[in-house]
């Protein structure tokens, strides 16, 4: 396992509402993949979702985000973190 | 205080002594500019890296990483997180 961390671009005026329905929804099919999506952060105003995961593979975080309906625009390796 | 996603360009090939050494940097200043920066992630391969920090402004951020030698290329509010 290794930890992602994806990038949304194009979501502006996104709601709290709809930020969290999106997550439960990767959250509902995650195992399936073997992926754990521990947090996300989005900014409204510039468009912008950022999650944190837990996954094997990059593939494996984009086939979660795709089924669940939103395919993200990056999806970064993060092998250091402080 | 609000929750705020950093982001620097062009860190291809960091390392994890050079990403805490960095972190370091800015721990030793922020509480001047009431700035608290709580995680921070990196790849290499494409020389990103994440700030995850909790401050009063986009603009206290900016100053800790400028003052720090790192000014970062992009600073968002994130107000929702899941």
């Amino acid at each position: 396992m290794a930890t992602f961390i994806d990038v949304h671009h194009g979501m502006t005026g996104i709601t709290a509402e709809q930020l969290a329905s999106a997550h439960q929804a990767d959250l509902a099919i995650e195992a399936s993949e073997n992926v754990h999506f521990k947090q996300a952060w989005a900014d409204p105003d510039s468009g912008t979702v950022y999650c944190l995961s837990e996954a094997p593979s990059v593939d494996a975080v984009q086939r979660v985000h795709e089924r669940a309906g939103h395919k993200a625009d990056e999806v970064h390796p993060v092998p250091l973190t402080v």
